[in-house]
């Protein structure tokens, strides 16, 4: 992970400068992976340059998160999500078409960031819990699906509820893609777990893609709903009350 | 965390002696939550005994991961799910009914698995990942949990993967109780962002428990649909093929 310059530097020129963000984010990705966390002086001693040349580039361990948090974003797709929310008509389409149109473009979005999540369990369990107001392409990340949800008719409040639930699940399924294949074999212990025995007999090669596919279209399929409930000026504020899920 | 017991030990009795795997497991927790990960060196460091002690209880450290497993599991109540379960009647009953009582059910076990793992990320990471058959109480939880879903009418590969795809949600939901409560503030660059930020501020003060009960409700209506499929005997096998998803 030392710096590698295609061609030989300049001479006299400090190594500090062959720093990008893009590099700090991925050697402290590559830190946290390792020893499940990093210092700002563990991250320049990996770097091999002095604290203060990191600290020129980014200022705390918090703009190093959000260097991360950005190169993740980066891999999540919004397109076809933003695609879908602009050319759908609210008013002349049926509930049914909103709610299939939805799902699959949500399903999209979901895919991508499972997908871009996939990293070691420490890196998603950093990301999971980092603020991200200074992380402009995580921000744009967000800001486009709650567009894209306020398009199809959620209201404000409803739209980033629902992106907090599919990011549970999606994070969640994200860290299920780094357990081993046979996190649920009972074995040796199959004798008094028959019925997990059985069950884990029963799984194809990829569990952990039926399940997504299962939990996501589940999820999906109940988070619809809500394109059918009130209109968004209509919808009551609840401040501090548990949502009713309005399920069929 | 160094052993005090709350009795003056008889003399010439060993260090190692006070230890249990649950004192083990408890240190180890307390290191996972501290520094993101945990050796057994720096375990029999942090307990104050010689490394080969620590063996003499837990002989590994896939041990001492089961060891904290199945302390958590020890939160995890599936006596409302098992109870439900036993009571159904499946041929008497209405689908419709059987889907309200496999959710209400559910739900409770949910709540008490969310409740159980909302402890520092490293941890929910490390046990997301660690395989359950070195873990009894675990094993438990998930043989209870599979008998009462087949109960309910799913087939051995439809209930694990049920169980896997909503323990990704709660896993998830965990994590996102140890996130601090202004993740998605995107000020200082609310004007980039009108819509998150719009978002943001319509949000309740417990943001965190509406996404879960919002997505909890969702994921169990969707999982719920499996309930009315084919008979188990009838269910095709398809290894290795992804689920399809029986909605409505």
């Amino acid at each position: 992970m030392s710096p590698s310059p295609r061609k030989p530097r300049p001479a006299g020129r400090p190594p500090a400068s062959v720093l990008t963000p893009e590099k700090i984010a991925s050697a402290a990705l590559h830190l946290i992976s390792r020893e499940g966390n990093f210092t700002m002086s563990k991250l320049a001693q990996q770097l091999e340059v002095a604290p203060s040349s990191l600290y020129n580039h980014l200022s705390s361990r918090d703009q190093v998160l959000a260097a991360i948090s950005d190169h993740i974003a980066q891999g999540i797709d919004t397109s076809a999500l933003t695609l879908a929310a602009q050319q759908l008509d609210l008013r002349a389409s049926e509930p049914q078409q909103v709610r299939r149109t939805w799902i699959q473009a949500t399903s999209h979005w979901a895919r991508s960031y499972r997908r871009a999540f996939s990293l070691t369990p420490a890196v998603v369990t950093t990301l999971a819990i980092t603020p991200v107001r200074q992380a402009p392409a995580t921000l744009a990340m967000y800001e486009n699906v709650t567009q894209a949800f306020l398009l199809f008719g959620l209201s404000h409040r409803q739209a980033l509820l629902t992106i907090e639930a599919l990011e549970a699940f999606l994070l969640g399924a994200a860290l299920d893609t780094q357990a081993p294949a046979d996190i649920f074999n009972p074995s040796p212990h199959q004798q008094e777990h028959p019925a997990i025995w059985a069950a884990y007999q029963e799984l194809g090669p990829t569990p952990q893609d039926e399940a997504f596919e299962l939990g996501l279209g589940a999820l999906l399929e109940g988070l619809a709903c809500q394109l059918q409930g009130p209109k968004p000026s209509e919808a009551p504020k609840a401040r501090g009350t548990t949502p009713s899920f309005t399920g069929t």
